[in-house]
């Protein structure tokens, strides 16, 4: 599909603005990465304008890509987005309430841009650089939780654009209060800003505290840890159970962490699986997967989600 | 779509195959349903087998059908099936444990024979018959409790038959066990079997004598009640959450206490809003709706299946 679209001088740019760095991609008609580049993300509506279009400056003047023309910009940003337009609202890990991102830079770059969720724009981009499953969920461990669905090469958006909120699924009436104001969320479980709260013990790495406290066996420590395994593990249930997916692919901030939240993860989906035969007949814990440390994913899935002109909204396809 | 399979003086037949009775319809070419007869069940493979050779018989003996050819059989069967095929395994509520519908029944009436599980048949019928949103779950509330999401008129199958298996989501660690070995499903909490077993006394219809002890002020039964009421409102949450379904449609034997069970469930939805502003914005107790008391939808839905050869399996398209 791609080869007809890109002409082979023209390349696709995907950018995935997170709350400390932007992270740019140019990819060519074979979706494969040409060049990669990540400055500093700004705090503010100008400061994040500013940042997009100094990744993009970066990225051209790399030699893989020089010379050559984009044909499109995709942005993955972590907010609420309207399918297949280029607004992005309550973006609030970059200090932006509202932002028109299309009308702030196509008159500066010529070209469509278009923004998705980030969460969304990665799972696209996991689907595209770890194939293998006809179906998978891809789940963000950040400082909240959430999935992104992809089918069949195909982003699953669902009807009113909670398809994946998987992180405020109650599991535990008992749990700790989540931000969003019920009780026991999975992401008041296994969110990186829930798990820093509870900890209260400030740090730049505050689930890595944990996990080292909790390794010398601070009770309190452990105790935050095994939420965060059981939080994950009750997410890959959900997904699997309801949208039925063959893999579920875990990324984001918390997945350096890997290999002990993974292993803690596969230690819970164990559990349950030891006291329920129709668990462990679903074989959680071997559907599980890492996205490599530094993957590009986002900024990929933005270049595929930017390069969707022509396709109706969620019709962006893979491959 | 269907008008061109269907020749006008053709029909397409479907049977739901209950643990009492099978449903049987016959459809035109415009989807309606031209007749329905209802049967007793029979228990094992041979009298399920002769109660669906009774019912299509009576179906093709009501004068609206006489005369007119079957085009195809479909048949919504609880247990599990392969898409596209015509073998159940483990339809344990009818004594089966395997049985080839097709190879029992084609060379009989002489046309393709398909199943397809019962609440899935629903869900698509339940999609057909009652249509206004372009993405709906039907949660089946019997002896257990299961789900079918039909997106733009197709049945959702997910990767290994496990799509919409929303009953073994466990949301409470400290509820009572379930049947598949996990703690606190919500199936174990909503499931019309898990019920009476716990309210222990016996009785044809349990889960009705739960709703009258508990408006006679009965304390075991009041909390029966609000359990049932928290795990419907979990599964419409989960489904929401994850596959974002514009709306859901409640069906199955207990359905048969509307309007006092939908009040409880709308209760427990708007409790679990009042306290988070994020469930409120969903609205979710306005999206839930109940299927007719009687209503053909799983008949329906099975004569759907039953004509859908020609189409890839999981795209069988409504209307």
């Amino acid at each position: 599909m791609s080869a007809t679209i890109v002409a082979d001088d023209r390349v696709r740019v995907g950018l995935d603005v997170g709350g400390s760095k932007t992270d740019a991609v140019a990819i060519d008609g074979d979706d494969g990465v040409l060049a990669r580049v990540r400055v500093a993300t700004g705090w503010g509506v100008e400061p994040v304008v500013r940042s997009i279009r100094d990744a993009v400056t970066s990225l051209f003047a790399r030699p893989e890509v020089a010379g050559r023309a984009a044909v499109s910009i995709g942005i993955g940003i972590p907010g609420q987005v309207e399918p297949g337009g280029s607004r992005v609202v309550h973006a609030v890990n970059l200090g932006i309430d509202r932002l028109d991102v299309g009308a702030a830079l196509e008159p500066v770059f010529g070209v469509p841009v278009r923004v998705e969720n980030d969460v969304k724009a990665a799972a696209l981009g996991a689907a595209l650089l770890h194939p293998g499953a006809a179906s998978m969920a891809y789940v963000n461990l950040g400082t909240g939780v959430a999935a992104g669905v992809v089918v069949d090469g195909r982003l699953w958006r669902g009807a009113r654009g909670t398809a994946g909120e998987v992180g405020h699924i109650a599991i535990d009436p008992a749990g700790p209060l989540c931000r969003c104001g019920q009780r026991g969320c999975i992401e008041a479980l296994a969110g990186g800003g829930a798990i820093a709260e509870r900890w209260g013990r400030g740090g730049p790495f505050p689930v890595r505290d944990v996990f080292d406290a909790a390794d010398a066996g601070d009770p309190q420590a452990r105790g935050l840890r095994a939420d965060l395994a059981r939080g994950v593990a009750a997410a890959v249930r959900v997904l699997v159970l309801t949208a039925d997916v063959d893999e579920v692919v875990l990324g984001g901030g918390l997945t350096a962490l890997a290999p002990r939240l993974t292993a803690d993860v596969a230690g819970a989906l164990d559990d349950s699986a030891a006291s329920s035969p129709f668990l462990r007949s679903l074989r959680l814990a071997e559907r599980v997967r890492v996205l490599p440390s530094g993957s590009p994913a986002a900024a990929v899935g933005a270049a595929l989600v930017g390069a969707a002109d022509g396709t109706p909204a969620g019709e962006v396809l893979v491959g």
